[in-house]
């Protein structure tokens, strides 16, 4: 038998193995993403800045760029092993569906009730929430796997959840919102009549449908004005991607144990938590000189921050009022077509994936059409018996394409991908695809245009 | 530390620890369960009878009251794979909240696609299909989970599948289809105008909204009527037993690294697919004497075919087609009421499960109201991170009672429990459950009565 056959199908680390400190890839950066800014003043948030919002240690995170590890406090170690370490799978049915030499891992992230990795984010929020004092948080939640995360993580550390779902949303997703009130979360359709900027949406339009934009800023509202709430967020800020690393981490020491390493590694990219989680450990390789995979982040043709977007300073909410990041971005006001069912829809992305790719150590962004992602997305949940959610089977997609590259190649190389989800709550899509009615949207050169014009001018003197 | 600490919260055998037989309890029952009667002649079926609509190998299984273990072919351990061992958890977060000293185990089985322990009996019906050469498979399906299993099984071994689900259900379920015809499934809402029975009560009532009884009816007929298919079943059959002992042996091997073993033994009982696989070796051990766990089946108060039924010979579908089984039964006709929405609905209880119980190795059965089910349902999914389906909650139910009267008194008992599988297709019956709008139902004798008054008359010669 050779070493290729030894491996298991399903690689569990014990609980003992599970990584004591997350990595904040931040401070082994060459070049450090350029400071977020406060929205009025456009000078450098400080501490005192990000309070009134964002809990104590979780600014502190954010802002961290001197600690390369930071210690996983023990309660959330404990809510972690109820679904941590997570497998790691060879894909070996699907390496043999697709005739590859090439050895295929995944990173299984469906296997909580949440079914994404959000919960890794959202538990450690909710617990430094806890810490501090606080009788709740805040969030918006567009899809809902954000909100769904956040709920369980309140509901076992017995906070408040107060969660503003984008209203279309809420009337297509019902399940969605039943499990967040399952779990004893306030689920608010966006906009409302519980904020000033909620009644004022509606006054404008009483038929909006709302958009995420809005969601959040109802969301930073009700969190800044109501004692002992603060505002919390699942992705694209750098105290997110410290949380996810956890992912890699036990991505890399489950590789280890069979002497596997990577040669290219494939993430989807929204706002960046998971591809910013997987990549971290290797990504620190790669700032050492070491030996490290190429790394490829995936995104929807329809919402090609990284493709096609510019490196310059934005909102982070479409409703302009967050401080400003210098991110790859298509302006705050992009919103995808309607048309476009396979999630990743945030018009920016993560500071720290955006100055990793800007200087060249995130080698490849590589934009997919979403009925090729459903495609891929099918055939998986044959021949590996999970049914993916869209946004992972992006990442599904691209390993596909680079398998086959291996068949004609002939060349034996190991990819990792990170399987962030499951598609439960997705069906409606994958309806779309079965019947023949889905459609690709590949935004025009005039679409994206109109996304730059609303970029704010920031003069970023380096 | 203690030896109770020294356990892990999940305990995962290797896969070569993986069952390399299923465990036919049949073969080492004290007393022989009464044969299966053909429907017409009311004599014992022979192999003959059933080859027309069941595969040849599963006819062989169905009637195997001789060997106790049989071999698991390569290709289906191989499938199992995928999403086996699965995790035996010991459920710390709920003995914590419960404040119990009992240690409270569940063997979970929701983690793969089709969200419950089914799959385990639709890849190797599926297999035997294949094996056959035959083209395909044909089912019923109510709430679906029989159905998503089978079309995954289907799916894997290129088979066609066709599945009659019950009209209402379909319409109440439409994420349920999707992820059937995702897995390139034929679904069929039942009745139909495919098949004479189907058309005939379309005729008799345009506006029925279907039963199992009558999708059963319209499977059989599907299977015999087309050249190279076979009917399959989900539960109550002696072969559907065979293949869900993975779950007990599973189990029980992983006890046995810890030195751990159950004093009760607790599962959720509808046809007794669950249940029955579950306690296979631990009732190899009661019937060989040994030490051996209090067994207890937790069924719905309002189709209470153990706790109120009669253990008499009956029709084992509402359409009165197929054969006759001894059994615990409200009779074929009983139908719980429309707002019972905690699954379990089957009239009937696998003829194995039906005799240990009338000879007093199974050693209770226990019926719950809904209500407390969802409320138990609600307790761990926020103490233990999963939403469970609420037949599942229905053992979570009893397990939770059982723990409770540990803290009363003292006893530090092992009570392993069956999760059966997750919630996310029943969130409509969570939603009634949390805006208080759910209700219990208790049949009451007369209801009872019009279902004992449709029972065959057939003489039960010992």
């Amino acid at each position: 038998m050779s070493k290729k056959d030894n491996i298991p199908y399903k690689i569990y680390l014990s609980e003992q193995e599970s990584p004591k400190a997350w990595y904040n890839v931040r401070a082994e950066m060459k070049t450090a993403h350029r400071p977020i800014l406060h929205p009025g003043t456009h000078k450098p948030v400080t501490e005192e800045d990000l309070r009134p919002v964002f809990c104590d240690e979780l600014v502190k995170q954010e802002l961290n760029d001197k600690d390369s590890f930071i210690e996983i406090p023990a309660s959330i170690r404990d809510f972690y092993k109820m679904y941590r370490p997570s497998p790691l799978v060879r894909a070996r049915f699907l390496e043999q569906a697709l005739q590859t030499p090439a050895r295929i891992y995944y990173k299984y992230e469906g296997g909580n009730t949440s079914g994404s990795h959000k919960l890794n984010s959202a538990i450690a929020q909710a617990y430094y929430a806890k810490a501090q004092g606080l009788k709740g948080v805040t969030t918006e939640t567009g899809a809902g796997q954000w909100g769904t995360a956040l709920s369980m993580a309140c509901g076992y550390f017995d906070l408040d959840c107060r969660v503003y779902m984008v209203k279309v949303s809420a009337e297509q997703k019902p399940y969605r919102k039943i499990v967040m009130e399952t779990y004893g979360a306030n689920v608010t359709p966006s906009p409302s009549d519980t904020t000033n900027i909620g009644r004022k949406m509606l006054a404008d339009d009483p038929n909006t449908t709302g958009s995420l934009g809005c969601a959040i800023s109802e969301a930073v509202e009700a969190a800044v004005s109501a004692e002992g709430y603060k505002y919390v967020l699942g992705s694209v800020l750098n105290q997110v991607l410290i949380h996810q690393s956890v992912i890699g981490l036990e991505a890399k020491a489950a590789l280890e144990r069979y002497d596997a390493y990577p040669d290219i590694l494939i993430g989807c990219a929204g706002g960046g938590s998971n591809l910013g989680g997987l990549m971290a450990p290797f990504m620190a390789d790669r700032l050492a000189g070491k030996k490290s995979p190429r790394f490829i982040a995936v995104e929807p043709a329809s919402c090609p921050s990284m493709t096609r977007g510019r490196f310059a300073y934005d909102f982070c909410d479409t409703g302009m009022v967050t401080p400003l990041a210098k991110m790859y971005t298509l302006g705050a006001s992009f919103i995808p077509a309607s048309n476009h069912a396979g999630g990743l829809r945030y018009h920016g992305m993560s500071p720290i994936l955006s100055q990793l790719y800007h200087d060249g150590y995130l080698d490849e962004a590589r934009a997919v059409g979403q009925r090729s992602v459903f495609e891929a997305a099918g055939l998986f949940a044959k021949v590996e018996g999970l049914l993916p959610a869209p946004e992972s089977a992006h990442a599904i997609r691209v390993t596909i394409d680079e398998a086959l590259k291996c068949r004609e190649s002939g060349e034996e190389k190991t990819i990792l991908f990170g399987l962030t989800g499951t598609g439960y709550f997705d069906l409606a899509a994958y309806a779309q695809y079965n019947d023949g009615t889905m459609e690709d949207y590949i935004p025009t050169d005039a679409d994206l245009a109109r996304g730059f014009a609303g970029l704010p001018d920031v003069s970023d003197a380096e």
